[in-house]
């Protein structure tokens, strides 16, 4: 179930590395990766996750509403994070020149369908 | 000079709220603002410049460059941020229909002017 649409968001972004589902506590419940090497992508969503608790706590300080989504781009990589309510999110990890929009939007429309499936 | 760029970035963005040059410790060198209530954008971008060091430091662990481009969404702001060397980000606040693509486009447009007018 989960997989599914994991695999569907990376086949359909150009240049998409691979798609996590997982809890705030950083224990993946589900992920798709293309075989890349030099990428851990399993670590990067672990060490992210403990920014987005960073960045919830500072939306929260803030007043400015719940958060929703997170991208980072370094110089290697880009990560798409879109929370799914309060306990999980999904990263999207591509190449620093994918789809941006593309991936954002597969993120954007796939949401409720895993929020229905983790609830 | 600073103050040019900024309100040529908030000008040519719709939905912008407000620019900011900022030091990782917080501190700002200039600043754009709307006028508008209820959100405290030196308060917003202090906070985040907390979130971009940790952000900074995981990309550092993870070895996957240097952090180039950061952007947040929550239930009532998006705020974009890119990095300006090892010292200084500016941050673009707007509200969350605003133009995220153009935003972003103006933001690496205008940051070679500010990084040299930072040097």
């Amino acid at each position: 179930m989960f997989g599914e649409i994991l695999q569907g968001i990376v086949d359909g972004t150009s240049g998409a590395l691979g798609a996590i589902l997982m809890g705030y506590d950083g224990i993946a419940i589900d992920q798709h990766f293309k075989v890349c090497e030099g990428v851990d992508l399993s670590l990067i969503a672990v060490e992210y996750s403990n920014v987005l608790k960073e960045i919830r706590r500072t939306a929260e300080i803030l007043g400015t509403g719940a958060m929703e989504e997170v991208s980072v781009r370094t110089e290697r990589l880009m990560v798409i994070i879109r929370t799914l309510g309060s306990e999980y999110f999904i990263a999207l990890a591509m190449e620093r020149d994918g789809n941006f929009g593309k991936g954002r939007y597969l993120l954007v429309r796939e949401a409720p369908r895993l929020r229905e499936a983790l609830a």
